[in-house]
């Protein structure tokens, strides 16, 4: 299969959306390999998300948007255009802990991933020789006396290199305003708890404090409330008085690996449309 | 929202089906409410659920088929329609074990079944009082020594009551050829295991003997293979050295309970495509 | 086997309690048949479940705590003292929601709980004709406009029943700190959520505002602060954006009734130890 | 906590054997941490783990099994003593597929397995790299055109390091009996299925065209039977129509390196009994 142009779109809920954007795909040559729509029926919007073959397509990509824009203005959609060959500029941020950050380099490693990892950074330099051994170049970003300023080399550093995409994989550094705007809906993070329980410092300390006997993991996007932003997958794993804190820790990691490398798939794959504080994920 | 059609298509994959099964229905007048597809790459085939709503399309809904045909034509499309506010008749059948059929009878009375429960019946004369207690009736058709005529006169109960959908709520008989064949993948049975291990007889017993770590359930259509049928809905427990053959068969009923209503309510949500021996079920 | 009795010990760790127990059983001719322990490092405590038969035991029953108390006293142990057969007078309290009440009576006739299921109790009229199907005395304590005087009625319902053991299965009143003191952990709940997430009411409507990805339900005992008592269990549900309320509803249903029997059985078969807001419960 | 003992006995279920045990401990001066005991009443046969500490006990761990001799032969019990602070000699050998190698590498280097991971091998050279970057030497033995003298070259490498321990994580070659038996009970597979259902090639292939709606992983000790072995861990993930293959085999990937890191976890905690076919694992 060649590449596949995908359309993300919501817009208020009326009849005609689903038959106008087939039409459209239809009529100009284009051949639908995947369509999911999901309505919610309460606000009345209408989520939709469209993949088509770009082979045998009467516009050249460039102008799809334009082509497109009729359609979106009769039926007053937001409207987000993705190319399947188009890999994101990725970067991913860690502190001292390694497992998400070397789980990911994995994967990425192992073709699972379909985005360019231009680079890691990190308030602590651990991690140079592992992010050499994969060949992603990594950069040391410390934090010092200046917390301000880190956050600010930070932006520049990804400026720099294009970054579109950021995953904070266990990046333990509250990220600016500035800087949450200026990835809007482009930072994906890793919670150790299942939210909107445990928010904050040291969930797996809160869990064995309040007793509980299920842990989870949060994957979501990073906005300006912390462990507030929409939610992208979550998941759990069921534990007992035996489990410390150090084993709920331990727990904890594999369910954060896994949950973080199931939102990063979901957004390389144009499946995710976020809507207030909350996501479309199709599956 | 008014009463609604669905159309549960399957054709060989082709381009265009998206975009004129979506123009039918909207150049007649109809809403579509949801519509989800999906493509078997390996064999080239296409299924699609589309649901629109009746209020303002053009033909009354005897008709639809018939309008429909040169688009199912033109596509070599396998079709089968469906209307919301037509319930199924549906029938229960049980044996001697009551959890299956309880937690069906307790959500058909809670509204959560979408189908006209006409009839309980078993080979055992246990569960007369419960049905009563519920309002349905119930038929005792005992096995004595004659299982063929046990069969026939299953069939002919279900028959004189016009049933459309059977249900087989831990009902301990194998159907007849015939029986599978007249109500063809129109029959859900629950199976007490994660198919396909531990095809047949006791399959905790089974489960045990091979010291599993966990045990499961499966509901799927009844075909004339034992336990081969395709699968619809499948979960699983955790069990440990602990549980015995009777820890299992408890656990393991809360288990039965949940995947047969699960399995039961997207058939009753027309979002099952049985292909082949396997089966696409839209969520 | 013949009936046994559970000793539910806590104390300060110190070597020589797991042989000064086991030694006492034995040396007075009992024989352990389930065994098992804990030690919170942390806090220093160590947890033990022993349970031995009493056929053969030197002394009665009624002597057994006696005949203990130099061992628990030695060890400064908190001990309660269980019996295999002396089955704890249970009640049952309602509002509407009838899904986890009618599968309490279903597992009760199933023999899945080993406790004398006295009465049930609602603040509505609703559940008379079921209770009266299973075989069950309902009362109907109703609220009107004096709520501190259908709590106090409450309390003198149980009490003149004397009951051991309550449980809540979706009774949506508050309890009085009186009536909490009086069954002190003798009285079970199912919360609609994975508590500490959405406590209070309307959880599924909370978790449908934070678009969460999991459900949960959990079982826990009530104290003077709502919906803070020690977790006794808690299991999760996976849902996505398809999900509205009411589906969260329906899905949450099979939670509750699920995790409420686990609890439930834990408690009957003295497997719980509550200890500050927490509980070790042994498998 | 200084080095601990543990012992692990099976014998006939007899009165005694948990106050003997726990007797001789303490009258030796040994401090039980922890004690688990579990009886098959259906074979008869008590299963006990206990754990103390060898600070202030009476003999030194050489004269361990002689002095508790008369007890094990009194009960005619089997016994396995080990201690926390020998860690056991690994070799982990893996073929093609990199994601369970790279994982235990990974968690050995962050301290998760108390072990001495003294060599990788396979019998393909794909991993010396990654083998180098984390410390490990690494051993290619390829099969050429003979398979018998390749397995023997592996059991002569694996004598010659003095390896305790062989976990086959993902390794694709079946092991003679003659290798089975001289790691008896000491070689740990990871299979990707839940066991027993697709035994042997190809189980997400055999999956995909069964249509099952969950897959699994298994860890099981290898014997003389291929995919026969006492199974010591199994999970589940859901799966849907829109897996193919590919879809199943990376997600049964999460699945199996989680599954057996567990397995291995557990066996390096010296919490697993096997039994027959079976195996108790202690939490």
């Amino acid at each position: 299969m060649g590449p596949t142009a995908v359309l993300l779109l919501s817009c208020p809920d009326r009849p005609g959306v689903v038959a106008n954007v087939a039409d459209f795909v239809w009529r100009n040559g284009g051949n639908i390999v995947h369509a999911e729509q999901h309505t919610d029926t309460v606000d009345g919007i209408f989520f939709q998300r469209v993949e088509f073959e770009l082979d045998g397509f009467a516009f050249p990509r460039e102008e799809l948007a334009d082509v497109f824009a009729p359609v979106a203005r009769h039926f007053s959609m937001d409207v987000t255009i993705r190319f399947s060959d188009e890999r994101p500029r990725l970067a991913v941020l860690a502190s001292r802990a390694p497992h998400c950050l070397i789980d990911l380099l994995s994967r990425w490693r192992g073709d699972e991933l379909d985005a360019e990892l231009c680079l890691v950074a990190s308030n602590h330099d651990d991690h140079a020789e592992l992010c050499g051994f994969f060949g992603v170049p990594f950069h040391h970003v410390p934090v010092g006396d200046d917390p301000v300023a880190q956050d600010r080399a930070m932006q520049h550093l990804l400026a720099d290199h294009d970054i579109d995409l950021v995953v904070l994989a266990r990046y333990m550094r509250v990220l600016s305003p500035e800087f949450v705007d200026r990835w809007s809906k482009r930072v994906i993070n890793i919670h150790h708890s299942f939210l909107p329980a445990f928010i904050g410092a040291q969930p797996y300390r809160q869990a064995h404090e309040r007793g509980v006997k299920v842990i989870g993991a949060t994957a979501h996007y990073v906005t300006a409330d912390l462990d507030e932003g929409p939610i992208i997958a979550q998941d759990v794993a069921h534990v007992s008085h035996r489990d410390g804190v150090e084993e709920l820790t331990r727990k904890g990691r594999d369910l954060e690996v896994v949950v973080l490398a199931r939102a990063l798939r979901a957004e390389l794959e144009h499946r995710i449309l976020p809507w207030g504080n909350r996501t479309v994920v199709f599956d």
